[in-house]
């Protein structure tokens, strides 16, 4: 994992503009809502998927940069003044706070431009149809019917108690869409058969709930100095829970069960192993 | 004109999502922000510019959505209170005024994302590789070294004098770029030879600074009810223009000029008279 983090840090760090390009305090705050950040898990998730299908570091770096820009962009928009509100980010100001809101603001657009553009630029695929297929499949996932829908179902949703149902497709959207794209764009770098990319695509969705529950719990139980982010935030905002809705003892219980069920996607696969370290991680974090 | 915006009018309303879809507000507010709306002049570009490659319209169509998409979303954030702060577009509220400032935001970080997803979807290219270079193409026009690298130039250089060189780099950016990539990308939906791709290129600089120019004298000389959005603007906000760095008959001749240098990049190219005409319609309109 370590190796993986410390290689998109350097990759991050080449693909972004330089801090004295101009214009340069863009630059710099795309800089800043990107490097020295997070755990990395759409990354991690990105290269262990890769495994299963032979795909090439190089290539896998370019996907999973590009995931991670669009990750990067809907914190900083999510943390202005008009979403969430929010003043701290992998324990540091949030953009807003330390540069300013336009800024932050273009600071989000342009990262999600340069996703697209990296992935128009460098080769990951074996093929040109087959990386069209990758960029249309993380615009899906950044947009209206992924990550950004979830978002506006976020927005509509608090001060409202959802229902369990209710609170899975307000996920699957929100972060659910962006860590599938992680997971499959893995694959795509290599040679993803229908069976592999059927488990992949099985494996994503587990993952990519119980992370969401287990932040949810997380949140309820650690100290913002752990987080890196404001802790309680959502029960604060009237927002539902996974720990709202079910109760603590019972999302334990949910993420469990989701990892196994991770788990079971990956059955009988060769390489796979770092897929199913990942569900372990993503769900037994304490941060 | 009227033909070509009466199919992007069909053609954008096709490929938005559909009011009642989930998340409805969300997909409606996109819809509010990108349909019935503006002179269409990026779309317009690319169908001229297709005629001098033989493009197909189906192409055309698909490449014009995309970058008016772009268009619609950077005005979407534009308009919101930490950047102009402005109340009217197109003659109708805008979007944080009609809907409300969080759902703008989303509306403009969707649309991008689905201005790339067309892209990676429709056929718009001989072949694919050639179509991931239209992909970067846009990518790099709408990012931090295109037209959001412009609004974070011009949000410095308010309430500074600015020279006619700094002027002539933060449009070259903020609007010049995405007017470049649409004659570009209108010429690769079709047969593009070096000597018409340079051709495109030289017109499209001279054409994307007129259109600049000239709204900067008729910001300064129409009235909101024809301009459709807040008139005097920019002078009120600080901001240089046109006018105020050259004076308003000058900035007319420096328009003049500037179609004249498009015309003549057009020289001896069969099928130019619409991008010739295109240029005329843009220095001489009046809204």
């Amino acid at each position: 994992m370590g190796a993986v983090q410390a290689r998109m840090e350097s990759t991050l760090a080449r693909l972004l503009p330089a801090a004295q390009v101009a214009p340069a305090r863009l630059h710099q705050a795309m800089r800043y809502a990107t490097l020295e950040g997070g755990k990395r898990v759409r990354p991690l998730l990105a290269f262990a998927a890769g495994e299963l299908s032979m795909a090439k570091p190089e290539r896998l770096e370019i996907v999973a940069a590009a995931v991670e820009m669009i990750h990067a962009y809907s914190l900083v928009h999510d943390d202005l003044p008009c979403m969430d509100d929010d003043v701290l980010r992998r324990g540091k100001p949030t953009v807003h706070v330390e540069y300013d809101e336009a800024t932050a603001l273009l600071v989000g657009d342009a990262l999600q431009a340069l996703a697209f553009q990296i992935l128009g630029e460098h080769s990951v695929a074996d093929d040109s149809g087959a990386q069209l297929e990758m960029v249309k499949l993380l615009a899906a996932a950044a947009g209206s019917r992924g990550m950004a829908g979830g978002q506006q179902i976020d927005l509509e949703s608090t001060g409202k108690e959802l229902s369990l149902p209710e609170l899975e497709v307000m996920h699957v959207h929100k972060t659910g869409a962006l860590i599938r794209a992680a997971v499959l764009l893995g694959g795509y770098c290599g040679a993803l058969s229908p069976e592999i990319k059927n488990a992949l695509d099985r494996y994503s969705k587990s993952v990519g709930l119980a992370f969401q529950v287990v932040d949810d719990v997380l949140d309820h139980e650690a100290s913002t100095a752990t987080l890196g982010k404001t802790a309680g935030k959502d029960s604060k905002q009237g927002k539902s829970t996974y720990v709202s809705v079910m109760g603590a003892p019972r999302a334990k219980e949910l993420a469990d069960e989701l990892r196994a069920k991770a788990h079971a996607a990956l059955d009988g696969l060769a390489g796979a192993q770092r897929l199913a370290q990942l569900a372990d991680f993503i769900v037994l974090r304490k941060f």
